[in-house]
């Protein structure tokens, strides 16, 4: 029996490294960061369909999981360093100057947080946010896929809204 | 200099392989799968939001583009195999039950194409659908992020709906 390599797959192989995955993330980043910023100032924080949360909510959600997630990879400690804490009721973000401003911060934290990432580290176990256990891989992986899911849904306000969303395509 | 591999990520190692996106990515087609099943008959087909298509549409979306891409990154031709071509203006897919079928069938078809990539084959320039230049896996990731995307604004729907959508985090 031979080894094709033309036709086996090889299951060691790195289809995505940890530099591919950043890069992959903080591209749909700058999407979200043009979501956010179509809504209007007044509906970003009133806005929402049928009982669900306005933007701004899910907004501080992606903020909060991306933030206190990464720093909870490094640190073990689950919770937000920065502007904002998503769980924190004190947190007191009115305006989407402001909320821009944390999501850029997170962007930077994102950064930072990586680069201390060891290799090994992306199998380990984690309890993330000190409820759900998981590999670092896949929390990260459902950070990520959160921020798509909810940002999703904000491009459905906006056209409820009469606004055109950024192309989910263009991720210039 | 020492070199210290409890620091310096090592950018070549694998932290997704082909093996765990393609687990990745069927779980996320199982949710998927729920999603398009808690819709109604008639509003799957004809409920929507300012202008946007009905749901029928964005899950025709979704299994077009999983089947005719990964046949297309296998045999280099861009279209579907199945049941149903989202391209081709003559399927005619009138039942939420013949839409489920076509789910299964590409769900199928990937697990088959998937095992037909050499690991290689993941960082190969492609002209998706004859029109996007990309890397394969870059082409594979925007598949599964387009279907999240289209999946998050069908919990809109379900929503104004009045219908529970299925829990994000459940991937069960």
């Amino acid at each position: 029996m031979t080894h094709n390599t033309a036709t086996t797959p090889d299951e060691s192989v790195a289809i995505i490294t940890p530099a591919s995955l950043l890069q992959h993330w903080q591209v749909h980043r700058k999407l979200s960061r043009k979501v956010l910023a179509t809504f209007s100032e007044k509906e970003l924080f009133t806005f929402s369909i049928d009982g669900m949360r306005p933007y701004d909510e899910l907004a501080k959600e992606m903020i909060g999981l991306a933030s206190a997630g990464m720093n909870g990879i490094i640190t073990g400690k689950w919770e937000t360093t920065p502007l904002l804490d998503h769980f924190n009721q004190e947190a007191n973000i009115t305006s989407k100057q402001e909320l821009l401003e944390a999501w850029d911060e997170v962007t930077e934290q994102i950064d930072n947080f990586w680069a201390q990432i060891p290799a090994a580290r992306f199998q380990d176990r984690v309890l993330a946010f000190g409820r759900y256990e998981n590999s670092v891989i896949d929390t990260i992986l459902y950070l990520i896929d959160n921020e798509i899911h909810h940002r999703g849904q904000g491009y459905v306000y906006l056209r409820a809204l009469g606004l055109e969303p950024p192309a989910f395509w263009d991720r210039s």
